[in-house]
């Protein structure tokens, strides 16, 4: 039974798509029943590497859409709008909805899962996050006999491939951006990548997914690698540690130590701790062998233990993976039931209680510090006084480099709670011989 | 609305599913909608650590899977008989069945199969293989827009933990799995895993799905890890290789040097290389990083590239993970559509072509091969004359240990004709100053 295919965007995802679509032997046979209808272009006379009939073709989206002929909308044009728009005038029509877009997503899921959840109809996103990895599905279909503990990933992998470069070569970060801008893994302007953005997004996605309930996109704290330096991606490494820009999701219990209302889980809901940030890794760590353009996303929760998920986390063959698999769910699944049919919870992914953010100052991590000191006996001391008379324990404090009276001291605590750390760091940056706090980076 | 399971046997995977029941809390809210209405074990009177009333538990499986209370059955008793004959019992009953018996499976999968087909009722295995890792169902669900050319995998935690043991401790395979059998890592009865035969089962289920087609369990050559010398393991380690147990199943393409009907797909179907055996995979290979218990399975495939799956491959909270992901799918797709509902093809991952497993003489690999010989000049360039004149080439031959007049020689070869290659070991074999071919592993 032949089930019509509405593309709304033909670029590298959209045309790995259709080349997917255009020859369906050897794949799975509910391929050869996906027709490619309609595909909005945004211009007409651009070469393609397919030949599509022209009647297909048109540079309207809407067009597209209200075509009777597309029983599914496959947004892969990116950006917020028109896409938002597109979206959601697809799910007014009843008709299912496959997107590649985290951007979207990650601001407006409610409001299209909403929509979505009354008009009763699928919108798909395993292309959102992780590329060609199967992350989005599996967590939904697969893991929700689990309370899950945390979600963290690497999944940007332009700022992977820095790290990755970074690390093997000594190089520093303008560097070895120019280069990846040179070699197509870095955009033109690659703000979204390099400062956490898009690794935001998805992290959004992802705990919003793992946890039942959205995650409120603005609250995420996000710091990325446009700052690191690469004298500590050398010391990291020297202390037994790979610097990686992690994506985390944590579900916060009450602690000991701060039997605290914001720290409690909010009625019938559940409280995170979602950042992105440069991380130290400890080297055997099973995301610390993620390398160049790769993703890996790690899920950890009661019973399962912790499972990985990795792969090629970009480019037009896995994104295109990604959003054939989508459409293939959606085509299975109306094979169950007829026009009448309700949907299945799991592969509708409603949500089902409140995800609230917890105040940062109240999270407890592990820390690296690098601060730039006078060479001079006493500083070491000064500096572990301070951390013990905030209360934040150290697992170890070393002199790195000493040069010109100049000495370099790398501290890494064991995990403290967030205001007591700061506490210290202020009181250390004021301490005699202490010239600054050089560097500041989260460890696992 | 409340889902009744009925669970046959109530040991370590089942005591973990009922756990998991009985504290729906923070969980996906489908958990809260499964009782455990009926439960099968051996024994009344065998003390439980979780407490259900008397009235549930009965030393009757049938009685279980007859019991109009329960909507959809859970087999994980095991073995082979009764629980192949119970499964067809509640497939004839119209329910929908859950296992985690790949013995079960691998070897009369297709008559289950047959017989969900008919009668309309889905049959999942996620906790077959891999334990708590989601792979069967990304596998059926995330993959299907791919051509596959490989699935790898250490798909057995008993095997992997002795490799990881030997290749830390150079310890001896002997010492290692008693040592093993002490910690309960490894059976009593150790053959199942050690000679290659659990693998064997998993990697039939997986090249079944994957592939589309069932596959002749009695087929896929097998040899386990219980003559592997300490020996190989060190020399694997000076060349930068690790000894894992893979269990591979391959598509065969056509090769220019063979263009044999052997080789070429059956009509309408695919022609498959399927082994299990232990395996030298390169340092940096994905698959090399699996230590201990854990599992993980690569999937190459056109055009998503590799992906891999990891986690813990056995024990009670991640298989009873899986366990209880199968349930919460069968839950939700009933909420789908009525009683008439169709079957979901992706779910019900009905076969669609014929998968034929090639002669293994015309298959190619590279191979790893420890020759005894007598530690005199021109030996070497005898062994590689032989290699030479059957066309099988060579990557490296080195002499890696003489003493009181023997030497070791490990030849590596690039990848090579099987049957070329056994030509060449018979030729060496005879040659004057060769003592034994004392070893002979695949080489990724």
């Amino acid at each position: 039974m032949a089930i019509g295919i509405g593309l709304l965007g033909l670029g590298t995802v959209g045309s790995g798509v259709a080349a997917i679509l255009a020859s369906p032997q050897g794949r799975h046979p509910l391929v050869a029943d996906l027709v490619l209808e309609r595909v909005a272009v945004r211009d007409l006379s651009r070469p393609r590497p397919l030949t599509l009939p022209p009647e297909r073709l048109t540079t309207d989206p809407e067009a597209v859409i209200d075509d009777p002929a597309v029983d599914i909308v496959v947004e892969v044009m990116g950006g917020l709008e028109p896409a938002r728009s597109l979206i959601l005038r697809a799910i007014a029509a009843g008709k299912p909805v496959v997107t590649a877009n985290k951007a979207v997503i990650a601001r407006y899921g409610q409001e299209i899962a909403a929509a979505a959840t009354e008009r009763g109809v699928y919108v798909l996103i395993e292309a959102a996050v992780g590329g060609g990895i199967p992350i989005i599905e599996p967590i939904k279909q697969s893991l929700g006999g689990n309370r899950i503990r945390r979600v963290s990933g690497i999944i940007n992998g332009t700022t992977n491939y820095i790290l990755s470069r970074m690390a093997d070569e000594g190089a520093a970060y303008a560097e070895v951006l120019a280069d990846a801008q040179r070699l197509g893994y870095a955009e033109a302007d690659p703000a979204a990548d390099v400062e956490g953005g898009d690794a935001a997004d998805k992290i959004a996605i992802l705990a919003g997914l793992a946890y039942g309930g959205p995650v409120e996109r603005g609250g995420i704290a996000t710091e990325g690698i446009d700052r690191l330096d690469a004298r500590d991606v050398a010391y990291a490494a020297q202390l037994g540690f790979v610097v990686k820009l992690l994506a985390v999701a944590e579900r916060v219990e009450d602690v000991a130590d701060a039997p605290d209302r914001h720290l409690s889980e909010p009625p019938g809901g559940v409280a995170l701790d979602v950042r992105v940030h440069p991380t130290l890794l400890p080297k055997h760590h099973p995301l610390a062998g993620v390398h160049g353009v790769n993703n890996a996303i790690l899920v950890e929760g009661d019973p399962v233990g912790q499972v990985m998920f990795f792969g090629p986390g970009a480019g037009a063959g896995p994104t295109a993976s990604a959003v054939v698999a989508d459409i293939l769910n959606i085509a299975g699944i109306r094979q169950v039931g007829g026009p009448q049919a309700g949907l299945d919870p799991l592969l509708a992914a409603s949500s089902w209680r409140h995800c609230a953010l917890v105040d940062g100052s109240r999270t407890h991590h592990r820390n690296y510090v690098r601060l730039r000191t006078r060479d001079e006996a006493g500083v070491i001391g000064r500096i572990g006084t301070c951390f013990g008379a905030a209360q934040v324990s150290i697992q170890s404090i070393v002199q790195l480099d000493a040069r010109e009276g100049e000495a370099e001291i790398v501290v890494i605590t064991h995990e403290v709670r967030e205001d007591r750390f700061r506490e210290a760091l202020g009181a250390i940056e004021a301490l005699e011989g202490v010239e600054a706090v050089a560097a500041c980076l989260r460890t696992l």
